[in-house]
Parts: structure tokens; C-alpha cells; sequence
């Protein structure tokens, strides 16, 4: 008998603000960071690893909200844990005090996020599967359990969510071949930060398509008229058989939005990521109506699966883009990627951060064999950077995410990493105050 | 010249959970709690206090993120603060890393929130005046600069808002003397806690009714048939004059709303507050179509003015329930308070928690005052709580909240108060682990 013996939690931040690698129109200096989960058991062979994704400061405020979740579990079986997550989920997320700070968004919900990615770590590990294989070859009556319908049944019941998987049961077996062959699909971000110079996108640009990409994000916001100079560098960079999407991260209001997206037309844009506030929906709806096909994608920020729900059925979320570290783990992504597939709306996981492409490694390849059974046009966001920080670091083919075969759920950190960025005692905030 | 020398912030829990005061059927064992911050001015008799109110775990997460804003103010002008207050509210809310862990709304807008009350304390004070004669009395240009628009433009610009409050210049003193007669009346809740017996019920509206209130406030949520049962034994104490209102607390789903909703039909309810999910405006919207001419309330766990604005125009929000707490403080309840206006829903603060009432009585003056001009039908909540911790509580006559004289916004407490219950390390916890 496997029991969970204690826990910790380290915050660890990357200096990216120092070369602009992530910024943005409203994130303009980023330090890429994690909230560490460890979680320990008996077994000293075993142990989980979970992150929730910060952009540097409130790091700390995440780590120190971890820690009121620790004495559920301190001393639980490891079985116990497994067969009954879907209700220590809900206890969590719905705590009775700490849910007035949300509720079921923001710093506690991302604490959950962390704390359960850590717990499917373990539990895929104590499995001996990577996470995926665990969850997709998972009876479709279990899966049910881990989830909650609270405030969704309005548009996705059990029954009908359950159908869903059952209908996929049949074509598992293909299905995991076919991405064990090919992989899955992605794009990348890696060429297009704000604060990158002409000549250093064009570099990258040239760099990506040599390595496979056809699919590029390019971050804009600032100025319609840079943007539309930049999208032109990039349009005669990459030819007209790569396709572009742009991302203005909250930047617009919704009359600012319609007047740039219908700006952009010309570039035939594969998406449009996060116009104006991602709390916005019946902003999105307006938005949408204005700029007829081009589509809106959104969710990176979105606080949970009641976001979700109305920015799906209300059509205005035409690219949904789940984040494996504010939706509060598998629990709640598997609801919400049921949801987009009830709608007929593509999944393309968030992953500009730290540990997130570990992370959406995992995630496409659930929505894919359990879900969807269609990866045409659908790409899941790339960013090249920090991989070197993990033990499992996402492996990519031709500009395709490959499935990780490692046991658990890839997001265990190098020690050296951790002892070198754990903020604010590391060595390197130490000599970099 | 005077300058903010330190913040200090304190986490102070009263356990209110021991005898169900504040129970309702999602938060079963609330403790009221107050994240109580000081900020001292090189003025040694002038100090500017603030809250956030949270109900227990958690109160000291929102005090850890309250500290992250104090360098933007350490050794500021309070000149500069007053007159910059808009930039550096916005400065704060919208965070370049912080807002990664909302955007505009949970732990890091509630520390906001508190801060920013701890501010205009302070700046009323300087005044000379309660706050909300300051606000009330503050030129409208000026007050437009304490405002953003970000979001929110589609629905309410800067011309729109100025001109509203151009419109109640002239009536001014005319409603400034009708509130210093007649104060602003109020409903109560003190009856109505979920955790309460029938006999206490009974006892607690022959009281409240005795001390002038005709409206009454019932939690409601577990359980269809008992609820019925209360609310038909509190019509028959308190009569047919008096008016009732219920909370389920987001208890429900759509389907389950729309049932009890349509089953309390015969009680003539005033309103309807919290059904489901304080996030789902389209839930809200089919719960609204399907019964008719029953008012929803909700807005106390709104996390900010995007998802008041989407409340607001969708028409599925009948009374805007501001929370003084979750909104981030002043600058943030203008902005909703004239949306609501514009679209002609009345505010109805909520009050049931730990220092809510002292923080309202000044909101439905501004209200009233600046904005409205109309106080008929309208209830502020009042909750007869801890009122004894407070050196200027409300005041209430004949169940209206009397308009507060002294000077600042009403919020410091007796520091044998703080003493006794701060957490872990007041007496009270110390002795009552």
C-alpha cells in the first residue's frame, strides 16, 4: 500500500523578461515561471510533479496557496486517491472558504491546477504509462467520475458526455497508431515576440520552415500599422503556403478589435487570438459578427469550464485554447474539451510559457484518441524555449509533437534548474537582484 | 507636504462558523474575516485603513499578494496619489506580471480592492469629509480621470459617464438633505441564515420588524421543499406588507433554477439572488426567459466591471448586487454604478460579511447622490454583525442606513479587536485552535 507522505512547492522563475522572450502588448516583461509541486510517498521510487505557469511575480502567491490543499492529502492512500479524484477534485476547487477568492478561478484555481497535475503525474507513473495512454485507455464509466457537470448541464450532461467517449472506443487502437507514426500537428510562436527585432523574425522565420513548421503566431497590439508592416515581413518571409495567426493578447476594445481584424484581412489569417478581455463573451459575440469568417480563438485566459461553456455555445470561441495550467488539471480539461467537440470547435492548446508544451504533449493527444479522431487543420502551440530545464522535454518531428513515452505526466525539472532559478534564494536571483 | 511612509496588513478572523452566522448552502462554515491594511502617512494623526473581506482560509493569501503593491507607494506624495489616483489604480489592476493570475479579478483584484479602500480612507480624511461627500463633491472631470473605460467602452464611454454625472450636479443638494432626513433604506439578512432553527427565525423577524425593516432576506438552496416551508412560516410572521427576498448562493444549475424559481412564484419574492454560477450571464439569460417577471439579483462574487457590463446588457441582471470588496475599490464601483444606470437596473450592495455595511453605508449615498437621484424600491443589504469591532460602525434608524459624518470611508478597527482575532497568532485563535 502506496500513501502520499508530504509535499513541497518551489518557486521558480526564469529571467525571460531580460531578452523580451515572451512579451506582448499587455505582458511586456515576463519571467517565466512555475510553481513546483513535489509530492512524496512511501514507495521512494515514486513520486509526482505538477506546475501551475506564472509570468513571474504571484508565483509566490500560487506556491503559498498550495499549501492549504497539503493536509487533505498528507497520509492518504495512493489508491484511495486514484479511485476517488474526481471527488477530492471538487472538494478542492469548491472549498467552502477558499472558494469566495474565486469561485473556481484565478490564484486557487491554479493552485489545484498544480497540486492535481501533480497528482496525475503519480498516478499515470504508479500506472506505468505516460499520462495520455493512462487517460485514453481509462474505462469510459471512470473517466466520467473524475469530472463534474456542475453548472454545465445546461449544455453537456454525463450521458451525452459519456456517449462521446464510448463512441470513440472502437477507433482507439488506430488512432494511437496513427499518432505514434505521425504525432500531432503544431505551430509556432517562436518567431513572432513583441519585442524581437525585423531581422531577428526573419531569421527565425527562415530557422522554423527549415525545421518543418508551416504555421506561425505572430504577437501584435501596439500599432495597426507596425502590425500590418510586421505581418508583410512575415507574409514574404515564410510564401503563401504557410499560413499566419495573430495573437493581440487582450490588448483591444471591442470597437478597436473589429477595426484591426478587418485590417488584417489580407494576410487570410488562420486565427485571431484574444482580441480584447477574455472575460468578455458577449464582447466576442459583437466582435464576431462584425469580422464575418475570420475566426476568434480564446481561452488561454479563461478561468474555468463555465467560461468555456458560454464562449462556445455562444459561437463566438471558434479556436479553443485550453491551458493545462488554469484550467484546474485533467478534471476540468476533459470537460471542456467534451464541450468543444459537442460545438464542432477545434482544440489548440495554449503553450507559450514554461512547461506548457510538456505539458499539451500529453493533452492533444487525449482530445485526438478519446475525443475528436481528427487532427486535419488543427495545430497545437510551440515554443522553443526552457526545455532544457526538464528530464522529459517534449520531442518534435518535422514540426510535429511527437507522444511522450516516459511514464507520467513529463514535467519532472532537472535539480541543477531548480536549486539555480528557485526565486528569490537561488543562485541566480541571488547575483541578479 | 505630507508622504505614505509603510503599509502594515493584518489577517483578522472572527468564527463566525461556530454558530452559522453567514451560512448558506455552498459556504457551510464561513469565518468572516478582514484582510486589514494600515497605511501611515509622515502625518502621525493621519492613517488610512482598508479591507478585503474574505470568509476564513485564504484571508492570509489576499494579505501575502496586498504586499507585492507597497513599493509602487512607499514614500509617495500623498498629493501625487490624489491626484493620480486613476493611473495608479490602473497601474495596479492591470499589473504587467500580476494580472496573469486574474486578469481583473480573484485574489489579486480583492488586494486591490483593499488597498485602494486603505487610499481613499486616507484621501477622504485629508478632506476633511466622509468619503462619500468627497466623491459626491468632487468636480465630474475629476472623477472621470479615476475611471477606466478598458472593456467596458462598447457600453459606456468617457462622454456617456460625464454627462451622467453633469445631469445630477444641479439636483445635488436637494439629495444630499434627503439622505442627512430620511438616510437609505435597507433590507436585512440577520433572519435568514441557512443554519438557523425555525424558533430563531421566528424570534429574529418579530425583532427586525420591530425596529422598523419590511424587507427580509432568506438563504435558500438545499432542499425544494423545506425552503418552501421556511419561506411560507417567515410569510406568516411577517405578514403580507413585508416584502421577501431569497439567495441560493449558486447553488443550481440552469434547469434546477428555472424549478425553484417558478415553485416560489406564489411568495411574490423581490428578487432572486445568485441561482447558479456567479460567471454564467448566458445561464442567467435562459433563466431569465423562463420565468418571466421574477428580478435576478447578482454581483457580490462578480469578479469585475467586463462581467458586470455582459450582466447588465444582457438584461438577465435585475438588481446589481456590488460587492465593495471585489470590486476594486472606488475607482471600479463608479464605472459599474453608471453602467447600471444607463441601463436602469438598481444597486442593491451587498453587506453580509465583516465590515460590508460600514463600506455600503457611503456607496448607496454616492449612489443616490452622484449618480441615481432615485432611492425608492431600492434596499441596501444590512447584516447585524460584528458592527462591535468597528470605531465608526453604521448607523442605522427605522431600518435606514443613516449617512456616516465622520471623516474617511469607516473601516478602522478597535486595535483590541485585531489584537484578540488576528490569525494564528491572536489571543482568540491562540486559545482556540
Amino acid at each position: 500500500m502506496t500513501k502520499i507522505l508530504r509535499f513541497t512547492v518551489e518557486d521558480v522563475r526564469f529571467p525571460t523578461s531580460k531578452d523580451l522572450t515572451g512579451s506582448d502588448a499587455i505582458h511586456t516583461d515576463p519571467d517565466y515561471s512555475a510553481t513546483y509541486v513535489t509530492v512524496f510517498t512511501s514507495d521512494s521510487n515514486l513520486e509526482g510533479y505538477g506546475i501551475a505557469f506564472t509570468i513571474g511575480k504571484g508565483n509566490d502567491i500560487v506556491a503559498e496557496c498550495i499549501k492549504h490543499f497539503f493536509p487533505i492529502f498528507e497520509n492518504m492512500d495512493l489508491e484511495n486517491l486514484e479511485n476517488e479524484i474526481g471527488k477530492y477534485w471538487f472538494k478542492c476547487v469548491d472549498h467552502s472558504q477558499l472558494r469566495w477568492l474565486g469561485p473556481e478561478k484565478g490564484v486557487v484555481h491554479m493552485a489545484v491546477a498544480a497540486l492535481f497535475n501533480s497528482f496525475w503525474d503519480l498516478i499515470a507513473k504508479k500506472n506505468k504509462k505516460p499520462l495520455w495512454q493512462f487517460v485514453v485507455e481509462s474505462e469510459p464509466e471512470k473517466i466520467i467520475n473524475w469530472l463534474t457537470f456542475k453548472y454545465i448541464e445546461d449544455v453537456l450532461n454525463p450521458e451525452q458526455a459519456l456517449q462521446i467517449l464510448n463512441k470513440s472506443q472502437s477507433e482507439k487502437k488506430i488512432r494511437i497508431d496513427s499518432i505514434l507514426n505521425e504525432g500531432y500537428p503544431s505551430y509556432t510562436t517562436a518567431a513572432g515576440w513583441l519585442g524581437y527585432s525585423d531581422d531577428k523574425i526573419v531569421d527565425l522565420c527562415k530557422k522554423y520552415i527549415s525545421m518543418g513548421w508551416r504555421h506561425f503566431k505572430v504577437k501584435v497590439g501596439l500599432d495597426l500599422e507596425a502590425d500590418v508592416k510586421r505581418l508583410e515581413l512575415i507574409r514574404k518571409t515564410i510564401g503563401d503556403d504557410c499560413h499566419i495567426m495573430v495573437d493581440a493578447n487582450q490588448q483591444w476594445s471591442v470597437t478597436k478589435s473589429i477595426e484591426h481584424i478587418n485590417a488584417y484581412k489580407k494576410f487570410n489569417l488562420l486565427f485571431v487570438e484574444e482580441p480584447t478581455s477574455p472575460d468578455d463573451i458577449l464582447g466576442f459575440v459583437k466582435i464576431k459578427k462584425a469580422v464575418g469568417d475570420v475566426r476568434l480563438a480564446t481561452g488561454e485566459a479563461c478561468g474555468g469550464r463555465v467560461m468555456f461553456k458560454q464562449f462556445l455555445e455562444s459561437g463566438s470561441m471558434n479556436v479553443c485554447q485550453i491551458d493545462s495550467c488554469r484550467l484546474a488539471s485533467i478534471n476540468e480539461i476533459l470537460t471542456v474539451m467534451l464541450m468543444a467537440h459537442k460545438f464542432n470547435v477545434p482544440i489548440f492548446p495554449h503553450a507559450g510559457g514554461v512547461g506548457l508544451c510538456e505539458y499539451v504533449q500529453h493533452l492533444c493527444m487525449i482530445d485526438y484518441v478519446l475525443i475528436n479522431g481528427d487532427k486535419n487543420n488543427k495545430f497545437v502551440e510551440y515554443s522553443d524555449q526552457l526545455h532544457e530545464h526538464f528530464i522529459y522535454p517534449c520531442t518534435l518531428k518535422n514540426g510535429n509533437y511527437m507522444p511522450p513515452l516516459d511514464h507520467g505526466y513529463s514535467i519532472e525539472m532537472k535539480k541543477e534548474s531548480v536549486t539555480e532559478f528557485s526565486y528569490p534564494n537561488g543562485n541566480y536571483w541571488k547575483n541578479n537582484k
